[in-house]
Order: structure tokens, then sequence, then C-alpha cells
């Protein structure tokens, strides 16, 4: 019976985000689902992210079980930003998406970035009509997380590999993360970022230009 | 009816989870459930704290997505482990811990430590028959997590946080963690260590034993 229902829950799921796909299409809107662990830095990456797609229109929903503080910090980069407050939920699912761009302007031929609530296992699960998962892991939480939590690897574009300014403190092990990465999903892409230095930031955001300019094209 | 449904689930689970906490204490063993973000360190602390309870009988559960890596790294220290691999759930519950400690020796008026699944929302909910919930934080993710997942601050009796050599090469506020921790739940403790350097782990062994003591005098 648990197993029905959540077929049902997320059949229902998968038909609105279908919807919210051709919504994002018609408007020319290259939309991200950030997806990792509480702390990974997912916040800061888009506060250091917005400032290098200047010209781009850009919106951003924010996932948090608690609190705007999130929403607070992206709208100080001048970018338009609602909170969903999940209010205990661990994962953002589609009709919460199309509530919140209903209080947004659609950000023509740009981007919006959707920030799931920090949880590398149940946001995997749900659809929220984006043109790619993007998978955020920070060096400190160790570079076993492949092996452990492969649906996440399984379905992301791209791996945003941060918090690099802390390699030299951290028994991180570079070689062994890309070689786990990649036996989960060979097609993946990896970049390494520091949000605290800027290294790795424009390779990141050429990724976000150059994906859209082909989600565009196509 | 997903909400029902939910409720149906926990209360068959609170009811197992007795039955758990009446078979703990009728073999004198403190349990000690461990939730966190992935990556903060629980199986890092674990192989620290069970040397410095020798003389202790201990067990341990471990659970993850998959991999029976966690478990491996413990066995190493000398201690029983048992992987339940959840494939896919995030979390454990009841009848999972069941199904791992028929294949353990009960440790004997000593320690039975369950690591969670890496998950700081869904794993709260879920009660494993414990004398304890214990929340680690690594100071990498960040000061913000008290108000941002506040559900596991307020039923756990203590918060290890961990990383503390990292205290210098992030833009963590203490002062404002502890503040905020305490705004959620006024009577939890607060213990600072480093895995990597050993600080606290004194601190947090005590704890542990002192906890145990007032748990078999009770």
């Amino acid at each position: 019976m648990r197993i029905e229902l959540k077929k049902h829950v997320l059949h229902a799921n998968n038909e609105l985000a279908a919807e919210l796909r051709d919504t994002y299409k018609s408007h020319g809107v290259y939309c991200i689902n950030m997806i990792s662990s509480p702390g990974s830095g997912k916040t800061s990456l888009l506060e250091k992210t917005i400032p290098l797609l200047g010209g781009y229109n850009m919106a951003v929903v924010e996932g948090d079980v608690l609190t705007e503080r999130d929403a607070e910090r992206v709208r100080k980069t001048g970018v338009p930003a609602v909170q969903i407050e999940t209010s205990g939920a661990c994962h953002l699912d589609a009709p919460m998406i199309q509530n919140a761009i209903a209080e947004l302007q659609m950000p023509d031929n740009g981007f919006l970035f959707i920030e799931n609530v920090g949880n590398l296992v149940c946001p995997t699960s749900y659809d929220l009509g984006e043109a790619a998962k993007v998978v955020v892991i920070s060096v400190t939480e160790g570079d076993d997380k492949p092996g452990k939590y492969p649906a996440i690897f399984m379905n992301a574009k791209v791996c945003v590999l941060n918090k690099t300014d802390l390699l030299p403190y951290t028994p991180f092990d570079v070689e062994s993360f890309y070689a786990d990465v990649k036996a989960v999903n060979k097609d993946i892409e990896i970049i390494e970022v520091s949000c605290q230095t800027g290294e790795g930031l424009d390779k990141w955001a050429d990724w976000l230009k150059n994906r859209r300019n082909e989600f565009l094209a196509d």
C-alpha cells in the first residue's frame, strides 16, 4: 500500500512537472534544480553565480524546512527570490514550485534556480520540470558520497565540488571521488569551485551559459 | 490520506520502538541514535569514541542508503557492527533495527550506537527505542542549521559540534550557533569536538558514561 501510494503521488507530481517544463521552455527559461546535503553551500554558490550572469534575467525559488533566510540572502544580490517553507517536508515537489512561480515574474530567456531542501536523498525522486539537476558536494563531507548516495549522481547533469579551499585541511581524496562519481554516471561533469576564493566559478558560469544556449537551440 | 497513512506507519513504528526500549533496558544497554547531514563525521566520531570507552561492551548498527563501508570502518576498531542498507529509504525505522540487532549479541551493560542515514530531516520522526538522540553538526555546514532544521535540535539530548579544527578557515559563528540552538531547546548540551585533533572527545566520552550511569540508576 505504501508503494502504491508513493507511485500515485510521484505520478501526479510528474504530470505537473511536465507542464512546468513546457512553461519554462515557452519562456526560454533554463531551470536548474540544486540538490545537496545541508550546508554544502548552495546559497553561497547562488550568491556568487548571480553576478557572473549579469545581463540575463534570473529568479530563484528557495526551499527550506523553515526560515526565510536563504531567500533574504539571495534578494541582496538584486534577484527576486521566493521562499518555500515546507514545514517539515524533506523535499520540494512540483505543486510547491507551481505556487512559488505564480509569485515571480518569469525570467524570460534567462535562468530559474531552484534550491531544494538540504537533503541528499528525498529530493532526487521529485521532478520539478528542471532542465538539469545539479548535485553540490563540499569537500568537507568526505569523498565517499557517490557510493553511498548514488541516485542523485545518476540523475544530475553536473556535480559542483565546493569548498576546494579547504582541501589542504581535510582528508578528501579528489582522485578517488572522481573515480566513484564516474563509476555511477560516466556522463556527469564535475566542476571544482570555492565560493570563498572564487576559484572555478567562471567555469561554472560558462557551463550554465553553454547549457542554456544548447537548451534554447534544441 | 497521506497524513493518515503516515500516522499509521509512525504508530506501528513507535509500538515496536517501545518494545526495543524495553529490550535495551533489560540488558542495561544505553542506546544512542546519531542523526546528522551526510558527511558531518558520525562514523569518524564513532571510530574515535570507541577506544575511549574501553572496558564497556559495545555494538554498532550502521544505516546507509547503500554500501557496507561504514560498518567495515567500525569493525576495524574491534567492535561488532551490522550494516543496514536501506536501498533508497531516507531513514532507519524500528523494524530495521529489530532485524539488525537479531544479528548482534546485545552489548550487556554497555552501549548500542545507531548511526542513522545521513539526513537532517526524516530520521527525526522515527523512534528507534534509543535513550537519546544525538545531533552531529560540523562547523563547515554553517551556523544556520538550528533555525532551518529545528526538529532534530528539539528532540536531541546533546549536540556534538564536530570539525572544530576547521573553525579558523570557515565563516562559522560559534556564539550565534549556541544562541540559535538554545532558542530551539534550552536543555540540550553542546559538546565541541574535533575528530582530527582529538580535542573535546574526552568530554563527549564522559557525557556518554554519565548518561549511561543515570540511565541504569533510573
